[in-house]
C-alpha cells in the first residue's frame, strides 16, 4: 500500500514567520537580528524550541549554528542538510534567510507528523552570521573548517566590535567554534531554500527558480589619474580629467559584458570618488569600484582581461595613470545537477511555473558547497526587493516553494536507493581557465 | 624736449614679492594670507608702507581697500584705477593677485621718480577678500556699491566665522564698508594685471594675454534618480542605473560644446556622489555639478538648454528622473575694447608675443566693471598652476607684464587728450539672449 501523501501547511509556517519576525523587529519596521545580538539569540532559542516542538533532536555546535536533526532508518547514510540562516542585516525584512529555515522546519514537521521515516538522517540547520556582520560567513565557515584561530580574533564588526567578544558577551566561547567542523563524509548533501533577491521570478511571473550555480565575482577598486585644472581656465583640449575616463570605462561595460561575457555576466560601477570633488575643478583622480560577476570563472578571468585593457586603453587616450586593486575575488560554485534535477523535478510534478536560473547574491550554500553538493530553491522577491522591511513574496509562491522542497526531500531521502549526487569534488570546484 | 622714458625694475619688483611673500608663510611653504586675518592685515600694513616710500598718498576705505594715489595734472578728471588683491586662498603661491597689485606699486613708483606727472590720478588698489572666504569678492563689491547690511551681518568663512567678526577682531568696524562706495564718475577705468592660472599662454610660449572678456559661468547641481538594485542579482536590462546617466551625459559634453558652443565655452563635471555608494549595489541616485562657462551669454543660454534637453533624454531612455539646481548663474563681463587695445598696443611696441584671450577664472575686474570700463593683462602660469605653492611665472614674463602695464598707463593717463574709453553701459553689460 502507498504511503499516504505529506502535505505542508502555509498557515503553520505563517504563523512561524510572524512570530519570529517579532524578535529583534523595532519602531521602523525592520527587523534587526544581526548575529551574535541579544534578538539573534533569541531567535535560535525560539527556534530550539520550535524544532522541539516539530519532534527534531535539537543541538547547537561550537558556532552557534542550531540543528536539528530527524532521524532516518539508516543511522550511519550520511544526512541530507537543509537550512540557511536566522539572522538578519540592519533594518531587514522577515524572510531572507529565514523563510529557508522556517520552511525547512514545517517541511520537517509535517514528515514527522506523517510518521514516515526518512532512509537518512535529516537534518534542518541555521547558520550563525550569514550576513556577515563579522566579514564572512561564521557560521557556515566553521561548519565546513574553513576558520582558523586568526580569523576568530581578527574578525570586528564595522563599529569595531570584536566577533570574539560578541560571543562572550552571549556566554560563548569563541574558541568553541573551532570543534564546530563536520566531517564531510557524515553530508550527503545540502539543500537550500532562499528568496531570489532580484527581479528575474517576479518580472516573469514565475514562482520558483531552480539555480544551477552561483556566481562569482571579483571586486576592483580602480584609479585613474590625470590632472587637477581650473574648470574656468583649461580648454577642453589641454585637459587630462580623470572623470571623463570612468565615463569612457561605463560605456564600456555594455561591450565587454557582449564581446567577453555571459547572459550571467554583471558589472557594477557603485561608487566614484573623484579628488579634490569640488564644482571647479577639472577632477585630478577618480576612484571607482568595479563589481564584476558570472558562474564561469573562465568568463570572469576574461572579463578582468577585458576591463584591463579597457582601462589600459582609455588611459593612453587621455593621458591618465591607471591602476587597480583587486578587493576580492570569489570562485563561483555550481549547484549538484542531480540535485538541480531533483528540484525541478518536485516543481514540475505540481506544475509550477519555474526556470532554472544563477543566484547573483551569496549564500551559506556557497560555503557548504567545499564539503558535499548543495542545491538552491528560489521563491520570488516582489520588485526584487530585500535586505529592505519592503521585502515580500507572495503567499502562493511561498507555499510553492515549501512544496518544492518537501518533494526535493522525498525525493532525495527517501527513496530506498536514493540517487546519490555526483561527488563534491567534481561539481562543486569552480573552473578554472 | 623729449620726456625721458620711464622704467621698471625687475629688481625691485622681486624684491617686493619675496618680502610680501613671508609674510603669512607657513611651514608646508604655502602662502597663508586669508582675508582678515593677522596676516592679511600685516600684509596690508606692508603695502601701506611701500605705497608711501613709492611717493603715493594712503588711504584705506571702509572695507580695508588699500589705495595708493599718484596726483596728476587735471584734479577734477576721473582717475585711472590700477590694481587687483593681496589676500590668498590657504596654502597659496606667491603671485596670484598679488603680482598684479605689486606690479600696480612699481609702475607708480617708477613714474614717480622719473617727475613726470599723469594728465589725471593714477590710483593702485588692493582689494579685500577677492578669494572670497567670506564668499564674494567683498573689498571690490563694496567698493562700487554692491553690498547691503544684510550681505555683511549674513556673510560667513567656511568654518562658520562671520565677516563681521572677523573684521571687529582686526578693530574694523563692518558697518564702515558700507561707506567703500566709490562714485562712479571719480573713475575712469580699471585696469588689472594678473597671472593667467590656465595652461594657454605657458603651452604657446606667449608673454601676454590681453583679455578681453571675462567669462560668465553656470553651476548646476544635477539629480538622476533610479532604483538601488543588488549588483549580483539584478539583470543589466533590468536596471535603472543612476550612474550610466552620468556617464551618458559626461559623454554628450564634447557634442553639446561643439554645436550650442565657443572655442570658449568649458564644462565639467567635478564632483559626483552615488547613492547608496556601495560596490555591491546598483546606485539608485547620482548627484553631480555641472560647471559651465563662455564669455558670451547667449551661449551660456543655449548651453543650459541644450544640456536640459540632454539630461531630459538620457533620463527618458534610462528610466530616470531628472532634477537641477541652479547653484549661480555668473554673466559675463566684457573687457573695453579701446582698453584691450591699448594693452595691445604696449605688448606689441615691446615686441612682446601676446595673444587675445579670454579670462576663464574671476576677477576683481569682474566686479569693477559695473562703474566703469576695464581691462586685464595676463602673464603666463607655467603649467597653468594656481592656488599653489606651485604656482610660478618666469621673471622675463613678470618684467613683459610690468612693462605692458606701464605702457598701458602712459597711453591711458599721459596721452594730453587721452583716448576716452567707450561708457561702461555699452562696453561691460553682458550680451543677453
Amino acid at each position: 500500500m502507498a504511503t499516504p501523501p505529506t502535505h505542508v501547511s502555509i498557515d503553520r509556517l505563517s504563523h512561524d514567520l510572524r512570530e519570529l519576525s517579532e524578535i529583534g523587529r523595532e519602531a521602523d519596521g525592520g527587523v534587526y537580528r544581526m548575529a551574535f545580538t541579544d534578538a539573534d539569540m533569541a531567535g535560535k532559542s525560539w527556534l530550539e524550541d520550535r524544532m522541539k516542538s516539530a519532534g527534531l533532536e535539537v543541538s547547537r555546535d561550537g558556532a552557534s549554528n542550531v540543528i536539528g536533526r530527524l532521524r532516518g532508518r539508516d543511522p550511519q547514510a550520511p544526512a541530507l542538510l537543509i537550512g540557511s540562516h536566522i539572522d538578519t542585516v540592519p533594518c531587514a525584512g522577515i524572510l531572507d534567510g529565514t523563510l529557508g529555515v522556517l520552511t525547512g522546519l514545517e517541511c520537517l514537521r509535517a514528515l514527522h507528523e506523517s510518521g514516515r521515516q526518512p532512509e537518512r538522517d535529516i537534518e534542518l540547520v541555521a547558520f550563525s552570521d550569514e550576513e556577515g556582520r563579522f566579514g564572512g560567513m561564521f557560521g557556515s565557515q566553521a561548519f565546513t573548517g574553513a576558520i582558523n584561530p586568526d580569523g576568530i580574533h581578527l574578525a570586528t564588526d564595522p563599529s569595531g566590535i570584536k566577533l570574539a567578544d560578541a560571543m562572550k558577551e552571549q556566554g560563548l566561547d569563541p574558541w568553541l567554534a573551532l570543534q564546530a567542523r563536520r566531517d564531510p563524509q557524515s553530508v550527503a548533501a545540502y539543500l537550500e531554500l532562499h528568496i531570489e533577491q532580484g527581479p528575474v521570478l517576479s518580472q516573469a511571473g514565475e514562482q520558483i527558480g531552480v539555480v544551477e550555480a552561483i556566481t562569482g565575482l571579483f571586486k576592483w577598486t580602480v584609479t585613474l589619474a590625470g590632472e587637477p585644472n581650473h574648470a574656468g581656465t583649461t580648454p577642453m583640449p589641454m585637459r587630462r580629467d580623470a572623470f571623463m575616463g570612468v565615463a569612457d570605462f561605463a560605456h564600456e561595460i555594455p561591450r565587454l559584458l557582449d564581446e567577453n561575457g555571459s547572459d550571467r555576466s554583471r558589472a557594477t560601477i557603485g561608487r566614484v570618488d573623484l579628488t579634490p570633488g569640488s564644482a571647479n575643478t577639472v577632477p585630478g583622480e577618480a576612484r571607482f569600484t568595479l563589481d564584476v560577476r558570472d558562474t564561469d570563472e573562465t568568463v570572469l578571468h576574461e572579463l578582468a582581461e577585458a576591463a584591463r585593457r579597457a582601462l589600459h586603453a582609455i588611459a593612453r587616450r587621455r593621458g591618465l595613470r591607471f591602476s587597480y586593486e583587486v578587493e576580492s575575488w570569489i570562485p563561483p560554485v555550481a549547484c549538484d545537477p542531480s540535485l538541480s534535477s531533483m528540484v525541478e523535478a518536485a516543481a514540475a510534478h505540481q506544475g509550477l511555473r519555474y526556470r532554472r536560473m544563477e543566484s547573483g547574491a551569496a549564500h551559506d550554500a556557497q560555503i557548504v558547497a567545499s564539503i558535499c553538493p548543495v542545491g538552491m530553491i528560489f521563491v520570488p522577491s516582489i520588485e526584487g526587493k530585500s535586505h529592505s522591511p519592503a521585502e515580500w513574496t507572495a503567499w502562493d509562491d511561498i507555499e510553492a516553494g515549501a512544496r518544492v522542497m518537501l518533494g526535493t526531500i522525498e525525493r532525495f531521502a527517501f527513496s530506498p536507493s536514493p540517487t546519490h549526487p555526483t561527488s563534491p569534488a567534481s561539481s562543486t570546484s569552480p573552473k578554472t581557465p
